[in-house]
């Protein structure tokens, strides 16, 4: 619904970003408030703090009547707690009934990928299609699964964590407490991690915009010296890009979906990140040259992807 | 159907044997004939030679119904053709009208590991559970997913090539012409090459077994002189268990699937592969000790599976 009895608001918590919005039935998102995650080694009300507030902002003095809360982690079957996030503080705490007593309405909890892969298979890149993975890749990689037209989210509601899976052995070390994640080579994390390793030792505008101190880089910086034409950023690109492929090859080759679709902040950078992905996959997919390789496409909602799919979600429970 | 108009066989072809059995429609095994693939290298026909043969002798005058055949590689979508086989010569051959002609009964074409899974979800450790992963180890490594109680084949049928994921950047060099694939670390081959790196290094059996040519040793060999107590097998079992754990575990991260089971010729030795690939599993999966790690279980149809899940789908086509 719309204007009647309230607002449906999304809520998308990541390891960096809160991303509020008030989103209407048909999956328009109205306006939207951004707050930073306080991190992982906070409190958890810390995070809670951040959402009240996010959301706070973005309906003002409009009633609520329904909140979706996507969030970067395992979130239990029934929905009320996040049982594990590598990027965030919350370890098992009932997120979701805290939440509505503090928003004074019902909250519906599930996992930040899982979101935005029903809103893109609704509204976005997946419509019409009946088989898609969705790969998001934000501090970290979160991923969505659609087979049959419907999500597929796991016997535990735990599926699509694509970002955990070992690519190498004794690998990066990841925030999850293992080696090799593909997160550690593909994600916004990984795409400043590459590009502080060359801060100092080749010329680039990301010296002066992290005032050289390479702590302060960020991926937008990351991402606004690749449109500059810097080639320090533009060589994180592609190594992210490439990384992408890889890993994309492996979830082709074990699923076999019609589309891969790529949200998440670090996928405004479109075909600077996607042309070496797409190259990877053809590359490194089993069989390719005597099979279709499904087309590998923008997240047609972009970063409100998330927010999108729980505020539909949790609007359709009311 | 049980002898009344003919007999339902099903035929498993893989990279190393071609075995064909009579089947009933309840998924049992009246008999079996047992022929060797004669390799990768030779003519298409050759392998169609040892099918028809084992075809034959298993089923003796009696008149065929339907024959189901269980393929080691992609079977095209309507299943006439195998459009690639890392372990076989058919590269798009219409292998399923060509067998139909010269068998004289209707021909059922599909993947050996999709055949395995349907099986066993149907008749074997699988009977009750909504989903499953089937991870067949023979030559290579073969796979099947049940999902919401069916299969899920992929858009193109190609779904559940699990050995061809990339576990190891610039890995070991596999028969599908790219580098550091699951089924170079776990698998009939894996061990057997893991065994033989160890010959004329460590004392052990195993250079009796193949007359002290490497070349000849086999994994049947391997696991013999495992069950016999020999040390150098026993490791090649541990670190092939090592590795289809940690295989699995970036299965489970992708899917969440309710149940694990592990077929194929490998499998026959029991937890002397499982132990160590539940202590890898369980090391290596995301979020372990905050979520259920599912059950890791031996296919209950053993190296059957195939040719009853090819049987009983042929069956039911006619």
């Amino acid at each position: 619904m719309d204007g009647g009895v309230g607002r449906w608001v999304g809520v998308d918590v990541g390891g960096s970003k809160v991303l509020a919005g008030v989103v209407t039935a048909t999956g328009e998102v109205l306006r939207t408030a951004l707050r930073r995650t306080p991190g992982r080694l906070v409190a958890a009300e810390a995070v809670e703090d951040a959402l009240v507030d996010a959301v706070t902002a973005v309906t003002g003095d409009e009633p609520l009547a329904a909140v979706g809360v996507a969030a970067a982690g395992f979130v239990d079957r029934d929905g009320s707690r996040v049982v594990f996030a590598p990027h965030l503080p919350w370890r098992g705490e009932d997120v979701r009934d805290r939440l509505a007593q503090r928003l004074g309405a019902p909250v519906l909890l599930d996992n930040d990928a899982t979101c935005a892969a029903y809103a893109e298979a609704t509204y976005g890149a997946g419509r019409g299609v009946s088989s898609m993975l969705l790969v998001a890749l934000g501090t970290g990689i979160g991923g969505g699964i659609v087979v049959d037209g419907g999500l597929w989210r796991g016997q535990h509601g735990m599926a699509g964590e694509f970002g955990h899976m070992q690519v190498v052995p004794d690998g990066a070390p990841c925030e999850c407490g293992r080696r090799g994640c593909w997160e550690q080579y593909s994600s916004g994390n990984a795409l400043v991690r590459v590009a502080r390793s060359r801060l100092g030792v080749e010329p680039t505008v990301l010296t002066d915009l992290c005032d050289g101190d390479p702590d302060r880089l960020t991926g937008p910086m990351v991402t606004e010296a690749a449109e500059s034409g810097d080639l320090v950023a533009r060589a994180a690109f592609a190594s992210v890009g490439r990384w992408l492929g890889v890993g994309l090859a492996n979830l082709v080759a074990a699923f076999d979906p019609a589309l891969l679709v790529v949200g998440g902040g670090v996928a405004v950078a479109g075909d600077r990140l996607l042309a070496p992905a797409r190259e990877a996959l053809e590359a490194s997919l089993v069989g390719a040259g005597h099979r279709e390789v499904p087309p590998l496409v923008p997240a047609a909602l972009g970063p409100s992807a998330g927010l999108v799919g729980a505020a539909v979600l949790a609007g359709a429970t009311v």
